[in-house]
């Protein structure tokens, strides 16, 4: 199809869908992608362009002239507008932000690129419907129908006072169904959930899931109504979220997909690894450290692989579910209280496999004092390993630093260390007491 | 504030959103919250009923009369009913659905606990506003009117023929916009995307997040418009999945939160424990094996965590990035092409591992065979660990099996014992080539 008909190519991409479209070409090579690009009208190029891959994006934005880049932006809503040209290296921004024809437009893009891309303010779109409590319903209906042409999608209508206050919202429903000499001030309902400009995306997406909106609008310190977020970018927010707590469990940093390079994904993994090898090494100098008092007792060695991969599982679990508990702020109450429960939660847990690995070791060897040795400590790391799985991510979240940092290799790491330190000592104490 | 007036507390709760009396609900005790659930009107009940905990609700349940859930349930959407009614005891579903008085409602309930929880059935709701293609759009709002109060929010108003099989869909926003003496048929949009009721609601999350779409209609295998799905359930779904992912990641099964009794928790927890023991166990029967080989070379065996944990790490990173792939269907192309990069990246890794590793035991013990066993079995082990963490999701996922369950304490558990096995072998090869 490539390679020659130019309007066969043309009237088969009109009926593709733009997101369909994004997706072929992630899939074909630069030249190619960009050859079809040039094909489409600017209104589907846009909207191809926000949905294909951002490497990709990069690299065809690199191949347009900051005139081609100013077209496509004039046809996209200001938020999407405003990612794309963030994207672009800061020289070309000024250049491509000059040659946006329309002023309303280069006036909200310009405004829109200086909030962070964390808050509201670098999520939120300046399309949006807004009326003034005098307006009567009438008048409204027909001025709404101005404002809505700009806006994809109404969701709410905004009531501002003269002072373009945001003082409330009114339903599209309640509207049609209201008769049309009522004032905008008689019906509409005053009690209306906002975001600060300021305010963390985190924090508006739990803010719209909990209340179940499909919009907010934002406002700065003096109410003044500035943009609004609607929720399809909050489900992309609550995807990446995942996504990164995901991968921060998994030790990768950073945004990877599978499809990254070699260089980017070693960038993501390695130090975690690196990591790990410490941690290897203060197991290795724990255990030379240990080596007299066992030379005769090789089997003690053979088990600290076991001891090292549950201290790591048990805080690698009892992390992830704290992580998630405080992700969705349902972790309320006492820290003591928390950690009382970890430890009873692992002291059961712990006294269940302690009991298969004693009779295993009993049975296979026959060797009492070093059975129960292992099985004591056994339970002692368990516990250890839960309180600390429990306690870091709590500590972290306290400080401010994101607690999915703890899960992960952070977690198994420490408890992998900390687990064969306790099982050597524990299992010294006894075997001297029996010995 | 609960002891005494009922009066106030009803004047207190009326200016809280039901989100928030939920999240009060949820911490203070059973006979509080029935206490005050039943101060309030029935609306507030049912928004609140839906908010609570799934525990708390099922308590909560237990202590209201069928009559009464009936009462509740008839204040809510389809959908939310259908859930609460299937969260019965079996015997009381019935006694429940009888006693709701609309009959309307109470054949679309009846209608929507039929299907099954995880296909877009399950996820549904009946409510939706429906136009016939041979109305007018004056005639159409007059009727919208009357459907719309019904409907909590009017997302898309959704086309049909006369045999009810959907056609099109038609936006508030171009109905408001139109002259009021054209046809729908003359306007409506006839590219209208649609679910199957059987479809997998994770097949219907993806479709409306790749097209940012806020509702989607459901249709029978006829193209019968059967009922219509909106982003926050979706929102819901994704946020469940990410949660259950990043549980099993962590090796926990089951939907359980910090705040579950220490049994649940045990239940999830315990059974990915009992691999890592059985993991461990066999770890030492391997080095166990090993003891004659090496002798005189005990720190060999001091160097297992260091292996185990890398084999881990390694799986658990390459298993988390395919496992996300495969979630965003970003993993395309040949499982020996990923395989290859696999290699090459833990090959890399592995590398730059090793080096440190080697001068680390050549400067620290002097001995030049020892270290290099050591860093030449790390590499290998890293690279067949990299292998395992991209074949095993890849060929979960082809057998049907959710490749999710691949990453965390399986993967792990199975790369410490190969990697031990593997590094003992190794090992035992290159000193047994210097000596």
């Amino acid at each position: 199809i490539e390679k020659n008909d130019d309007k066969a190519l043309q009237n088969l991409l009109k009926d593709f869908h733009y997101a369909d479209i994004a997706e072929i070409l992630d899939e074909i090579s630069l030249e190619e992608a960009i050859y079809v690009i040039k094909l489409l009208d600017s209104e589907t190029t846009s909207d191809v362009l926000m949905e294909i891959d951002e490497d990709n994006r990069e690299k065809v934005l690199k191949n347009l002239s900051a005139k081609e880049i100013a077209e496509e932006v004039e046809e996209l809503d200001t938020d999407d507008a405003a990612d794309i040209i963030l994207e672009l290296p800061e020289e070309r921004q000024q250049e491509v932000i000059s040659k946006i024809e329309d002023e309303e437009h280069k006036a909200e893009i310009t405004e829109l690129i200086t909030y962070d891309e964390d808050t509201a303010g670098g999520l939120m779109a300046k399309e949006l419907v807004k009326v003034y409590e005098t307006w009567t319903v009438a008048g409204c209906l027909r001025r709404i129908r101005g404002q809505a042409k700009e806006v994809t999608r109404v969701h709410s209508i905004y009531v501002v006072d003269k002072q373009e206050k945001l003082i409330g919202r009114l339903s599209l429903k309640d509207l049609i169904v209201a008769k049309s000499d009522q004032k905008i001030a008689d019906i509409y309902i005053s009690n209306v959930d906002f975001v600060g400009v300021d305010d963390d995306v985190e924090d508006v997406a739990k803010v719209m899931a909990k209340y179940d909106l499909e919009a907010i609008p934002v406002v700065d310190e003096n109410q003044i109504l500035l943009g609004r977020i609607t929720i399809d970018d909050i489900v992309d927010v609550l995807k990446e979220e995942a996504e990164k707590d995901y991968q921060l469990a998994a030790g990768i940093t950073g945004d990877v997909e599978a499809d990254d390079s070699i260089l980017e994904l070693t960038r993501a993994r390695l130090p975690w690894l690196f990591l790990g090898l410490v941690g290897g090494v203060g197991a290795f100098l724990i255990m030379e450290g240990f080596q007299d008092s066992f030379k005769e007792k090789a089997i003690l060695f053979f088990f600290t692989p076991l001891i090292a991969a549950m201290a790591g599982n048990v805080g690698v679990q009892s992390s992830a579910i704290i992580v998630q508990g405080l992700a969705n702020d349902d972790v309320r109450g006492s820290v003591n209280g928390r950690l009382i429960k970890e430890m009873l939660l692992a002291a059961l847990n712990g006294i269940i496999l302690a009991i298969f690995l004693f009779l295993f070791v009993w049975f296979y060897k026959g060797e009492l004092d070093k059975a129960i040795a292992i099985s004591v400590s056994l339970v002692m790391v368990i516990i250890v390993a839960g309180l600390i799985g429990t306690f870091v991510p709590l500590f972290l979240n306290k400080r401010g630093v994101d607690p999915a940092i703890a899960t992960g290799p952070f977690i198994t790491t420490s408890n992998d260390i900390l687990g064969i330190l306790l099982y050597f000592w524990i299992a010294e104490l006894i075997i001297a007491f029996f010995g």
